[in-house]
């Protein structure tokens, strides 16, 4: 087995995080794994959405979207179609999940955290490269309430990273990009902390089924990606 | 360790699979997984969506509902907010992808079937039970498409089936209901094949992370229940 | 003149009220005009919409749709058209003012009844359904409210129901099933009180006008079959 | 009883009705009752919708419409809104119906006429109003047609005409305005045709129920007033 | 050169200001520019937008619409299509804009003016006759608020008005029509104040670009039309 | 006066143009003027709408978004709104006409280009910064389609940028940034050919209005600017 972009199995595409790298934003953050190129922003607004009004706690919450050219073949603005669509929403809603299981929200105060990440080439493994990238993100905004007295306490309880797995001409492949992606048999996303706890595993069999061993091969393989991951997310956050 | 309904940890809920249950459908069946009862229809269209044209094979696509009052407080209907919100979607993407991996679309003709899973009574579990019963419908409906002689091969390729598992009060248990789901650390779905092979596996920490056994342990779970839900959708089909 | 259901003009289809139907529900019928099955549930709300706020009454809203394959051919689900056709909200309308009349609202407290008419199988009549069946389930809900004590007063002025008629091969006929409805030269909904009294009559003719006389034959048939249909409403709120 | 215009029980407003008010439009009429005033335009187009293609018929759709302040209060412009309410769909399918009755579709070849009715003040009877000017309009565009060889033979079966009736302090009166509607027990509309059959009887009650004798005098109440509202039709028409 | 209409290049077209046109708002107003008729609707509502509360400042916000059969060609309603164009938006800016450089907000006290413009018949140059004929409407709205005692000071700061101008055939023309707006190399709307300042210049090239010295010419045009318009005002309001 | 980022009156931002910015689109280019960023893609599809087909001529569309964090405050996504603004789409028609004027459309064969402005960082002028940067991205994309064999004449007809300028403490000042801008009494877009002709001129008055010897030197201060526009314009096409 040869993969497309010449890597072996195990290897992680070039993986870059440029931090401040919008203006305005607390948290900002350009990601990139390999040629997918995404811009993730973390928002600090006071107040929280109304389900949780009075009770002392913060929230997160996650938007995705991706210019009209970052694909191959140009796809319709969803501004302008009306509504996000279905994909969208899914990613949307993983990130936020994802971001939340690293803060403690009662640590948080009645704030709320909007993270957008915005792609702007795609490549495939976009998901991860959001999750991955807008951790940073938010570790950026969270020293920027402490700065602004907005913290009594510091609600990161651990740091999240994504990659994405699959099995690839029959054999396990971390990281895969789109070339890969639109071969795989099968494709799994992982959603890990830095103690190596998961937080999501998404694994969907695109052609064939897939069995539980390669599960488990797979599973073996995203542990030991995600831990350069954080590897990285350290030295971006320790240089600055 | 007590399950709110008494039940083993391995033990499914009183699971039903009434077929004919409305009379236009080609395939329609209600599925009850205790007191979550779906409604699952199949129809059959035919013409394929534009990306298909041409190319001599069909197509299957989903779309999921809940009843306003089909929950413990009411929501608000989708049709009258005018979209429907990003958990529909996930969903019906899900039992999408699952009843596709039932088929060999090149067998299927220029044809589309429409899955439509409506919710009549939520009670936990009801992606799992959708997936589940409206694989029955589908077989009742190419059944259908048999006699009236739309079929000249016989597109199914396996049965397909979904069962929830989670962590409850730290221990893995099997198709949670809306009491333990809504208490659950962790919750997986699993959507497999009659052969064993995985289609989706779909696991989320809500509260702390997972470890790799602890999948491990939910998965055998699910499979185990799994192999008893191949054998319901069996005796339904071979009842007349 | 031959019905295609070989009833008599005069006769009502086989009608069922089945109580209790879901179990979240205040109210919850299942009700039942021949093929036509309709869902319908009545939810109680505390506080009413701006418009009536702080004058101490209550208010009732309806909300009416039907699953895509009740229906012959599959009709494309209204939440993902993003919105709800005339046709739906004429006869939401129509189930809303129909059950206000059965209410005095000043003793219903600052409440909102919310009645979900879903249809589940559609052979014509399906807001006359709708109508005598959420009366049935609006009194459940009702006896639901008083035993929370949110009640002071009975709101419960008086019984409704609802009956089609029309002009079939000349002569009119009770209670029009989708043949019929079909082919009738007039179709007539009337919504009457237990006393008799008319809330809504609505005729239409869909081929030749219809005449003053042929009205009023319409309108002495809709009455017999409304007392029947009255009868059966108390008959259903007796058995337990 | 002594109604607010100080008009007799049997009387008319002031009806008006103004013969190619707009320009570009192949039928245009300001009909006005009273101080309710409504531009009926008819649209000629070539083509018919998709449900009727190559029948060899036509069609007539209508669409409603009030300006932001044709009424006390403004309302806001259903454009800006996103959609169209229940009472505008409502409304527009009944003119729609109302002005089909008129026309043999057969004869009308593979065109579809579009009418709108925009209320530019509204005083009460909107929905009458449009479809009696609109019936204006309607000859003007078929008489158009038929100078431009669009036609072969002549579509129109009969004249179609609208009034409200309903019961003011206890006593059926012609034609509300904004103040008895407002007020009114019971709101009667009819739609008929010069030969003196129904084409649509819709009556509501709002607050008491109605009794048949009470419809009955309503309903002889309008077939009177109609009849003059035919004549003016008539003079409208017969004037350059 | 000879315009379409055989007007002299300086000429504008029959201007007409009908004001109390319908009877609810507080100023309304029919302005014709030859044969391009638009109401002019101001209505007073108290309370600002959030941005503004507390600030002790009104505002005034402009909608825009056309009847669809004000053009040569039915065009489809906004209501139904379900939202506003993009030509519609940018008019309504516009006259809102242009409006507001009329009042001194801080007099208005927190109420808010809704000016409606809706064309019922186009004939080109439909944003500056509502712009024109807006401004007489907010004239008398203002002096209907001082009737009822809701302002302290008059914040009318200056009169506003708005002319078209274009190059056509090679020779700069004043308030263009339809045939000659279709034609035209240039299209300059000007938005003046009575004292001769301007509020908004936008011209457009529509084939070859303008020069600096015919955007000068043009806005000579431009200010002679405007005065004969502040003239037409102020005629009209000085009449009862 | 001084200008707050110290620049002189006649002084442009620091303008870089990036070519092949992103991988994908026939044509890529980030711009920046100062601290805003642009990214404009510019992408090619045989075909051209509905209205053009059969003429033998090509199309050039534009569309403009903003990322949620491109401004100081936060804001919402259009695509989550469920509709783009007015002022988004008002920017995206100038942008469409401004480039439409640089080429010969029938030049161009059945091809539609799709012209997409993303603002990842904003500071003032991202409508011309889109215009000037999206011009050089068309350059691009016109070598990629000559270079594939689907151009046989060459459609550029001359080359289009854009300035703002503003009256800034009672001078004219070049090209606004986000402060001057929020400040500004007066703000003109000058959108001009290389051979100095306008294509479009939109000046509004924010506070006071403005005079034409104001306007005049605006426009004069504006084509210097734009000629320096244009000469870095040629650079970025001439370095490869």
């Amino acid at each position: 087995m040869k993969r497309p972009s010449g890597r072996a199995a195990t290897e992680l595409r070039a993986i870059r995080l440029t931090r401040h790298y919008t203006k305005h934003a607390e948290g900002s953050v350009l990601v990139e794994f390999g040629d997918t190129k995404v811009i993730c922003t973390v928002s600090v607004e006071s107040g929280v959405p109304r389900f949780l009004k009075g009770q002392g706690q913060g929230w997160l919450t996650a938007e995705y979207g991706m210019l009209p050219r970052a694909t191959g073949e140009r796809t319709q603005r969803e501004a302008s179609r009306g509504k996000q669509g279905g994909r969208t929403l899914e990613i949307q809603r993983l990130i936020g999940r994802s971001l939340r299981a690293a803060l403690d929200m009662g640590k948080l105060g009645e704030n709320t955290l909007y993270v957008d990440c915005d792609v702007i080439q795609a490549d495939g493994g976009t998901r991860t490269a959001s999750i991955t990238g807008a951790m940073v993100a938010l570790v950026d905004a969270l020293a920027a309430m402490k700065k602004r007295g907005q913290l009594k306490q510091d609600p990161l309880k651990q740091m999240v990273a994504a990659v994405s797995v699959g099995i690839y001409q029959g054999e396990p492949v971390l990281d895969l990009d789109y070339l890969e992606d639109s071969a795989a048999e099968t494709d799994l996303n992982v959603v890990m902390t830095s103690a190596g706890g998961f937080i999501e595993v998404q694994g969907t069999a695109e052609g064939e089924p897939f069995q539980p061993e390669e599960l488990n091969a797979m599973l073996a393989l995203a542990r030991d990606g995600l831990h350069e991951l954080f590897a990285l997310q350290r030295v971006a956050l320790e240089t600055e």
